[in-house]
């Protein structure tokens, strides 16, 4: 292969889940189109950083220094749900169902990895719950081993400011088959079972 | 989802075999990395079309105004291999078993879409037979419809020029199964059966 499109091809393949050969198809597909397409894309991608900036309260996503969520004065700033990513708050947000605001960590404990809770936003969360009235934080990390350590170190670091703390519920996802959940989670889903 | 962010997953969309999940979470991906990556990203899809000639004597893409299998002097001319798309070359390329030279078509016959024969680089082929003494035109257009059609088309415009006219073999793959192999496939490697 020549020289730009393997160059090409080499980018594309760090991306997450395309290996080499869905990267070469991916290249021969911008080469094949209009380069209209290729300009266009090249442009978004060159101008992403400088165009998404980190909320500076929450690490929320947004073209200013507070995202719209921030600024927005509807939300019931009583109810901090803490999330890992900004993935994990766009999902939340789809489902309507909270109207309270976030705190976006950008990251998770992972000890093995080096990263310790020195390379977590929790000093930003200490003084959001101490300044805006936070009755309740909701840690909203994924139910992996790294969500849930950060998750447990978390609750240790908010109860003592007398809050409540929370964690979201694990169980049997809807439409989930018993026989086939896994020993874990159909473990949870009696531990976590609520009076009708 | 923040402007930029949802024009870079509407750009990645498009690409084939990306949907708009997987398109957010490549955008995602480039948001979380070092903004030097999303820097080359940019720069190489810029400059790709610029940079990639199409071959003028076969239409392989290259770097210069001939391919680096047309300016090579050991590529026996002989043998011109017909092919729709560069990466199918690239793909024979990779199975070092010819050492001819090659034809790209850059489309494939299919008369529902209104692509006719005139889209088709025939008259160069026609050229190219007639004058670098080409003894054997080996189609190795898709076994698809369209590809089947296109070869047809090629085997009665090259026969009249006195050469060999030749189709790549059709049959069960490498490892497969008979039990598993359709009905076309299984009748074409009882048409093509070989005496050993």
């Amino acid at each position: 292969m020549s020289g730009p499109v393997a160059e090409l091809v080499e980018l594309l393949s760090r991306l997450p889940g395309i290996g080499e050969r869905t990267a070469t198809r991916l290249a021969f597909f911008v080469l094949g189109a209009d380069p209209s397409y290729a300009r266009r894309l090249s442009e978004s991608l060159a101008s992403l950083h400088e165009r998404v900036k980190r909320c500076e309260i929450c690490g929320n996503f947004g073209r200013n220094q507070q995202c719209q969520i921030c600024e927005d004065p509807q939300r019931d700033g009583r109810f901090l749900c803490v999330v890992a990513r900004v993935q994990d708050l766009i999902a939340i947000e789809r489902t309507s169902s909270f109207r309270g605001r976030y705190h976006v960590l950008h990251a998770l404990l992972a000890p093995l990895d080096g990263v310790g809770p020195d390379k977590l936003p929790v000093r930003a969360l200490v003084e959001r719950i101490g300044r805006d009235g936070v009755e309740e934080v909701i840690l909203a990390t994924p139910l992996s081993v790294d969500g849930e350590a950060t998750s447990m170190y978390l609750a240790q670091t908010c109860k003592p400011l007398g809050v409540r703390v929370t964690r979201i519920a694990s169980g049997v996802p809807h439409g989930g088959e018993l026989e086939f959940t896994d020993q874990v989670t159909l473990g949870r889903a009696f531990d976590g079972r609520r009076d009708l």
